[in-house]
Formats: structure tokens, sequence, C-alpha cells
């Protein structure tokens, strides 16, 4: 199935289980309205499983994203999350393999093919180098490149580790983009992040955390939009 | 909190990832309808995560479940289940230690105490005697008994593995609801359980591969109700 | 199959992976002096999976103790830790559900019964007392209670704690024996908790970091013997 | 630290947990004295963990193989494989990522790390050209291409899977020996899928389930040996 059209700069709001229910949705409805602002970029916004429908219905602009996703078709699968279900509540991507949910290589493997059939982005996380390089070869369509070490310090990738994975994966695939996020806290750091190349770059706690996280939020898009675009 | 009164019979409806979206939801409603038909009863709904809400927003009389749960508070969590979104969806109770999601102990323990904390009811599933007399310490709602080699037969328990379980679980905890649900495939199996003095029973394939699977459904769930209430 | 008589107090020197080969070899000899010093204490030493054969041939007393065993059958199970090559090995002890390496209580369960079938002495841990309560339905032989906090810190439980979890497990099954064991680390830690009334105790860093690791085992070995046989 | 040298073809005979003790030592000394026969070539045996240090003191051609190793370096690590202590025990070689126990890409990434620190062959399992691909990424020694339908059916791959398999990996990295074992059951299969061009071999039931399981032992190493010397 057709995927939706993955846009430049990107910009992820992943807010993990910080936010569900109300507080979530407002801050997917500012995201949506930036992402109607600037066409030429695309959005993504994460929610819990079961916040995914309510944020679908109430939203046109943004791509909603899952946390993760079971390469598994509908039958048995008690406790998995079923792609299908996924799609039908409004998902057109999902992060897998994430620092916080690693998961066994066939995995990713079945969840990935799952996620083909059903026309479904891919974001695989990768924290070196040479599991960046390994996950290239699955051909996904995003890899976030994030050194476990720096999640959650407010410290970013440096330039020479975010040009060297981008070379790395691009040797390999260089139909892949590629997001950093690793310590993204700040406006400043995301242009400074867009401008060292990478494709996208996105935020959790920078926002959640935030005296105003609906301002950071905005501000935030606005800054990768500045950086990709201007000179 | 306080969680919704459970009353006996109860009815488990669990497709587990069979079913998804509108095919689920109609059956759902008929539930619903069966729910209201019979107030002395208690009707479970399962549903995949991303399907729970549109479930809840649905029905009325139903408690709808949900297929597992991380035992995980507001925050990181990426990729887990997080209670409180599962909570504001709509669901009230979960399933815990499912045998197509065996869980560690400690996981079962945390999962319980943040499912007391919302107010979400706990059934939790046992594949052997030992196994529910363990469980049976933890406090649960409701300990579902279903031998691991038995799921998807067609092959019921019989009187005497129903006795001892029963008996094995109220000797540690009287106040543990009993369902008993392997192999239930017919309203006869329905009938026969409820009357070997299971509090509940349920039904995934039995009812999502029947040729009718609303009327299997109905006639279900009237069985458990005859079987309780006459004699 | 007949398991070893436990005698108290019993003294568990747990290295877990700080030591392997030679290192290790001469802590369990000088362990296996004192296990024949002091004839009515049963004197317990872990070691890695490949170093089990090497202690075993070189002592005659202690009993040697596998740090994890699998619920297994031989046959395929590639890559998992088969019950009948520790026997062969010399293992007549295992821990499982450390911390470190929680497990599910189905695997808990399956492990236990193939340590029955074999004689090995099972020890299994607990993190809570609910955990313990569980455990205890189980039957192994000893519990460890741990709380996991207190790993490695230096912190022992306090007399209220240990009190706890003693009353707690003996409600459930009186003929467990009860090992506490957080924050050991040194010879006076060893006859507090003796004296609380707990069965049994260990150590891990409080021995191989010690500037003397050798004086450390022996004092606390005598510790143990101490506060169980004088007033 | 160095390796041991490689030699083609190779022959891995893998009892997995089928064997330990005595019978295992039986065999592993017959594959030593083959071993010994055939200098031209690496034959491997693997073991049970606290089997390794008993086939290492018997033996002086073969490689003993571990079946599995954890990415850990020595400390805490309870119930996890100590790469030290496989080391120390006499292992050079260990198979990653078995059919019977997947692994976590980060684990996978990890435990070749600390084979390289150690000079221990690595040995990865693939089930299917997309694993092996991302695989050959990590440079590992050997992979094992057996895909999972195949694993104990007694039917090896064909021509034309072992072809597509050895090309798909040499594209990535031509260093990396290929292993076909998929459904090797008798010296004709040994013979056969060596002149497919692999790199070597290897069996676990067709040698553990023979009537004379040293002969069959005997016979395929022979057939491996005349296959790739001989035209």
């Amino acid at each position: 199935m057709n995927k939706l059209n993955i846009k430049r700069p990107f910009f992820m709001f992943n807010p993990k289980s910080y936010l569900y229910g109300k507080e979530l949705l407002e801050l997917a409805i500012e995201a949506d309205k930036q992402a109607e602002k600037y066409p030429e970029m695309s959005i993504f916004v994460t929610a819990p499983f079961a916040d995914i429908e309510m944020i679908s219905k109430s939203t046109h602009n943004i791509i909603v994203t899952s946390q993760h996703m079971d390469g598994i078709i509908p039958g048995r699968g008690m406790g998995h999350i079923l792609p299908e279900s996924l799609y039908n509540a409004g998902a057109r991507a999902t992060f897998l393999n994430h620092a916080e949910q690693p998961l066994k290589l066939n995995e990713i493997i079945s969840s990935i093919q799952r996620a083909n059939d059903l026309g479904i982005i891919t974001v695989l996380c990768a924290d070196s180098i040479v599991e960046a390089k390994a996950l290239a070869m699955l051909k996904p369509d995003i890899i976030l490149c994030e050194p476990t070490e720096l999640i959650g310090t407010g410290k970013t990738s440096n330039a020479s580790y975010v040009e060297k994975t981008n070379s790395a994966i691009r040797e390999v695939d260089k139909n892949i983009l590629i997001m950093q996020a690793a310590g993204i806290s700040t406006p400043e750091d995301v242009y400074n992040i867009i401008k060292m190349k990478a494709d996208g770059t996105g935020c959790t706690s920078g926002i959640t955390n935030a005296v105003n996280p609906k301002e950071m939020l905005v501000n935030m898009i606005e800054a990768a939009y500045e950086a990709f675009n201007n000179d």
C-alpha cells in the first residue's frame, strides 16, 4: 500500500507515555495547525495506542504515529499490537526498536514487512553507528540515530557524530531519511541539527516539560523550517 | 479507585487480534444489547488497544477490556501500554499473563498495582493449578484457568479439573472470581461450565469463526444466564 | 531425587559474574575449608555456568550453585541452561528469578519442577513481600528476600522488613527457609541479620570488593555461625 | 585478541541440549580424532555451558563452541553468560541469535563486540535473506543461513536458496564465511551442500538420532572433505 509522502524537514513530537487524553489532544491540535501552516514539512505526533483514534479523528495534517507495532497478522496474538488495528485507528507511521523497547532482529523484520503491507511509515531507532548500518539493510523509511547514553540528558549529538551516521547510512541506502534527535531541548538545538543536514528531528521532554509546551512546540517547528529553508 | 462491580455469571467475549474496526464494533454493540437485556450478568468485551476508545464510545453496558497493560506510570515508557491511556479511552478491565503473552512475576505485580490505583478489573490467566495458586496470592479480581494445551482445541476442561482449580484458588482467597474458558466452542459448553460452578466463562474463535458470530454470541450469553439461574 | 540437606544457618557466597576461573576457584576452596570447619552450617558458592565443573571437582563440602536454570528437558533448547548439564557438572542448587534476571511466572514453575526432578535445591528471589508470598506457593527450598532498591547499596533490610517477610512467608509455608541478604557488606551485618531470625544470608560485592576477600569470606561465615549458636 | 583460523570446509557438530556429560564427551572425542585426521578442515563442536570445560580438557583439535554468549563484562550480570568464563573454560567460538534463542539487535552487537575482544569466533544465525544481509553489516566470522521453517524437518535448502544467500551476504562483506545447514541429515546432504559452495555445514539430530551417531559424524565429516577437495 502507498505510504504518505515524507517532506523535509520533518519534525516528530514524541510525547511517549508522558501525555494522554485531553492534554495530548491539545498539543496534537496545535501541531496540526503548524502542519497546515508549513505544508512543505511533515509533522509527526506519536500517541499511546489507545489515544491514536482520538488524535486521528481531531487532526488532518499531522502524521499520527504509533510508539510500536508487532509483526503479527489478524488472529490470536493476545496482548500484542495489531497493525490493522493501528491503521484503522488512523496511524500512518510507527516507531520500532526504540531504546526503551529494543526488539529482536526477527521482530524488526516482521514488523517492517507488515508496515509495508499496510502503508505505514517505519521509524527505526539505532543507538550506535553499527546498529544504524544493520538497520539500513532493512530499508526502513526513517532511521533515528540516538546514542542511548544521550537520551533525556539535554546533550545533543555533535556535528561529527551526525556527519558520521549520515554518511554511514547513506552509504548503505541513500533513500533512507535520517532523523537526529538526541538531547534536543530548545529551538536552537532544532535549528542546529537541521543545519547539520539531518532530514528531520524531534523532541519529547523538551516540549512536555516546558513552561509553555505549546509555545515550545511551535517554536521548534518554526526553527526546523527556518534552518532548512534559509541560508 | 472503585472498580465496576462484577456480577455472576459473567461472560467474556475475547476476540483477541482476530477482529478490529467495524467488524469488532458490530459484535461489541450486540454484546452491549445483551448486557442491557441481562442486567444481572457482567459482559466483558476485549479489544485491541487502538480499538478501545471506539468500542467504549459506542457501548454503555459492557465492560470494555484491554488485552494487556504494563505496570508503568506516565513518563518515558515508549512502546509500552500506559494504564492511564487505557482508562481514559474507556477500559475498565484488563487481561494479564495470557498464555500468548506470559509475563514476568514482577511485571504481573506492578500491573495489578496500577490497575488497583485506577479502578481497573484484573483478569489473570493461569495455565496450571500451581500457577493459579501463586496468582491468587496477588489478589486479582478474576483468575482464568486455562490449561495451555487446550487453547483453541475445542476441548473443554473436565469437571474434575474445574473442581480442582476452583477449590485450589478458593482455599487461598475466596473473594477471587473464577473463569473457566478452555475450549469453549458451543452454547452447551458454556452451559456446562457454568453448571460446574465457574463464576464466568468466555470464548474467542467459537464466536469469531462461527457461521453467524452474532447469533453464537447471543446464544452463549443466554446459555450462561440459563445455567446460572435455572435448575 | 533427593536434595542435599540444608543446615542452618546457611551462608551463600554469590560472586555473580564478578569472578571466574582461578580467582573464583581460590575463594571457593577457602569456602570449602570453612564448610569443613563448620559442618553444622551449609555453605553455598555460586559460579558462572562454565565454571561449575571446575569448582565442583576441587571442592567437597560446599554446595555448588548455579546462577539460573531453564525449565527445559534434553532436546533442542539451543542457548538455554540445561538442568541435566548443570547437575552432571556438580551443581546441587540454583538461583531463580534474581533481580538481574527476572523470570516469567510459568518459567519459574517449570524450572522448579525440573530442579525437583533432579534433586537441585531452589533459591527463589523476591523483591517485595507480595512477590515472596506468591513464590512461597511454589514450594521452593529457599526464598531470598531482597528489596531491589537495596541491592549493591550497602544498606541492609531493617528488622521490621525482615520480620514482616519472615512471617509472610511462614504463614504460607513454614518449611521454606528464608534468606535475607540485602546490602550485607560486613561480618556485623551478617551477625545482625542472623540474629533477626533469617535462616541464612549471603554476600557478593562485600566480599569480591574487599581488600582481602578471603578474610572477609571467612569472617562472614564465622559471624553467621556465632550469631546462630551463641547467645 | 586473535581468533583461531577457520579452515574450509568446516563442519559443525551442534548437539544443542540433546547431549551432555559422558555421551557428549565420547562424540566430541571422535570429532577430535577426525579433526586430527583432516587438518585442512575446521571441526566445531558445541556444548551446553556447563560441559564446555570438560570437553575442552579432553580434546585438542576441535573448536569448542558455546551455544550463546551475553555481551556483558565481569560484574553483576547474575544468570547471564559471561564471555570471560566461556573463554577460560576453553570456548573459542559461539553461536548467537539461533532460531531457538533470537536476540535483540543491540544484544547481538554487544555480544559480537565482546567476542572480538576475547578472540571468540562468532557464528550468527539468520532465518531469511534480509536478516542475513543485516547481520552481515556486523562483520561476524560466520553466518548460518537456516530458514526457520526447515529446522528439524530433514529438508535441506535447495541450490537456488543457497546461491541467493551466498551472493546476498558476499555482496555486503565477502570475508564472512557462509554455513548452510538447514535439514542436513545424511552424508549425501553434507556432500551436496558443500558442492553448492557453502563454506561449511553442520548437523544436530541427524547425528544424535542416528542408529550409530559416531559413524554418522565420521561419515559426514568425510563427505564434507570429499565434496570440497575432489572434483
